[in-house]
């Protein structure tokens, strides 16, 4: 059997194989890495969740390992709707809220019902990899649009829309993967009024708004326009991302059509692991734990900012100063090929990903890369950057 | 916002709704349900579930809490081809298996790498529902091709082929969903003969396969020809359904972009689930679980064709005879209509799920109904056949 012969036309997007082996490589023990864009696993609740498993079949019933309604199980919902109300000012009624099995499921539903092929879809310049593959599996056309350290350029994604017609922005307005960017409220607005005007509808993705290590929170852009965003969050970050628990909250017509698209992928998200989630919730376990990660995060992010000031000051290259999440990206001159450094650094036992992952058009994104501090300790983040710093300025 | 007016075409073919809603209205607590497509809870291994989860961190650390490999968890992996290799004879390598969030969502990640809009697709007539909506949401021609009991007819099966260019075939070969029927092994090797002629992919979607009470186990399609063959299992049906662990058995290439298709949608399937379901294997826990249901499963099958053979004899209503899985299909003279019958079914506190839910053109299949007997001890389904019978024949 040939099996290229087989295969549909959109399968040419499928990469992820790519951006895999390469996590892999960089997965040695004895590399310092810098890549995977995993929370640290010592910064997951285990504990806490070993204490819920002991008696959470008497809590909830045997009822959590049988099929179990596809917008996500009750409680649940009902835990992330007082969650989203009270901690990000999102007022959603629970038939508002579905339970997916991690964001990436969601995401891949809402595609599914709204993209067609040639349906232009507008996402920030550089942003998420697997977020271009999800979105570009249902053949639309990516437009990556003009970004700054506050966020997609409204002027930029205005353009845009008066170029083509565009049906869908694709948003990570807080530490945004791989810049670690965050979209201010001045351009929030600004991008929402945009996206009014001319009919676009948002996915405003947030998985890293609890990963916040400087200032105030801002409002999602959910608040701001509930009618147009479907709002994307996710527990991976700061619960467990082996749980695979992610939520989408969006006007209820457009939930239930989520739901129904995801019906017919996951049936519904892992029973037990709801179940899980929602006692997290219920007992008050989320914000003991996020204080208790955050500082540790912080303390991270700092050592690699300074660190990068210890060893790349006065060089061509320039890089973010986050206020949270996982990341800061690195930009260099525009002779700069990080692809091409990748594999020196790994034989100097560093990693990190290369900028073009995070581009529908790998030709960019070469003189950038991503930097995850969040598996490190600042020693080592410092000794990372060292070697690092070593490969970039030869 | 005009929702209608942002939908992408395929969105036309989720009905999913249509059908929870009904299995909802099903599922009054006074109402004797014949339709769910769900085990019986008290035939889950909720006991072991709980033992294992009691040092289950300890046992597999706190990395399955963590972002795990798209291609499955490798443990439960290695547990699953040995297991594969020993009861079913699947002789497979590790590396041909993933893991993924329930058997749908495998079907649907083979689809999205397979399937062009306009793609012939062939599926036995009648067939799982999801399924058509699963593989219906890639665009295909949807072929449903005539089945008798012995399965998919090859001589129908070959005419189609010959009409036009078939891409891949599925098929539900054990106790099938909705009929309970199984494709016999002369009618298994018919058919592989006819997809390598015209040189078809056949989707093998075995969820039933562990729960055969009458008779031996008959080889897989994917042991006749490994090469053209994806197996797609599923621990649902016998370990738990809320935990949401479905395989998929492909050569390894085509392995590789399943997975590859998945892990845009699912990342991976649930890592502390896996964990779970490795060591129920792992500890030997299917085999008695299997040796204390199928007992009680059969005489449940029993029940209901003793209650079929009493209160439906000698009327123009047949139906079929399993050997094992969870359902019973009843056909009704032409005249008949299921779906106008569902109502008055309720108002007796009986449910089903009307045949025309099983065919991809919903005009067929309206004189047939699918009866799952999973839910109900013997005198229930006497009860709730007599009170069908009643409306049936009236």
């Amino acid at each position: 059997m040939s099996l290229a012969s087989k295969l549909a036309k959109r399968a040419v997007h499928i990469r992820s194989g790519a951006i895999s082996q390469l996590l892999k490589l960089a997965a040695q023990a004895d590399t310092l890495s810098l890549a995977g864009g995993h929370p640290a696993t010592d910064m997951l609740p285990a504990e806490e969740i070993e204490e819920i498993g002991k008696d959470l079949l008497g809590t909830h019933g045997p009822g959590i390992l049988q099929y179990g309604e596809s917008k996500g199980y009750f409680p649940l919902r009902e835990s992330l709707a007082d969650y989203l109300r009270e901690k990000k000012g999102i007022s959603c009624h629970v038939e508002e809220v579905g339970v997916s099995s991690g964001s990436q499921n969601a995401i891949d539903a809402i595609a599914k019902i709204l993209i067609d092929p040639g349906d232009s879809v507008v996402v920030e310049s550089p942003t998420f990899f697997y977020s271009i593959q999800t979105l570009g599996l249902y053949e639309p056309d990516i437009v990556q649009v003009a970004s700054d350290e506050c966020g997609i350029i409204p002027d930029a994604l205005e353009d845009a829309c008066r170029k083509t017609r565009v049906k869908l922005l694709y948003v990570i307005p807080c530490f945004q993967n791989p810049t670690g960017r965050t979209t201010s409220f001045e351009r929030r607005k600004d991008i929402v009024t945009v996206a009014k005007k001319h009919d676009v509808l948002i996915i405003e993705d947030d998985p890293y708004f609890e990963l916040r290590y400087v200032g105030d929170n801002i409002l999602p852009l959910k608040v701001l326009a509930p009618e147009i965003v479907v709002y994307v969050g996710s527990l991976s970050k700061v619960f467990s991302p082996g749980m695979r628990i992610g939520y989408y909250v969006a006007p209820e017509e457009l939930c239930d059509l989520v739901t129904a698209a995801r019906q017919v992928v996951d049936i519904h998200a892992n029973g037990y692991a709801q179940a899980v989630a929602c006692e997290f919730l219920r007992r008050g376990l989320l914000e003991p734990h996020l204080a208790r990660i955050g500082p540790i995060y912080h303390g991270r992010l700092n050592g690699l900012l300074d660190a990068l000031e210890q060893f790349l000051a006065d060089t061509p290259f320039s890089w973010t100063r986050p206020d949270g999440g996982l990341f800061v990206w690195l930009d260099g001159p525009p002779s700069f090929d990080s692809t091409e450094c990748y594999f020196e650094a790994l034989e100097r036992k560093v990693s990190f990903v290369p900028g073009e992952f995070f581009f529908f058009d790998r030709t960019r994104g070469k003189n950038s890369l991503r930097l995850s501090f969040a598996n490190l300790c600042q020693k080592s983040l410092a000794t990372a950057i060292e070697r690092l710093a070593d490969i970039l300025t030869e």
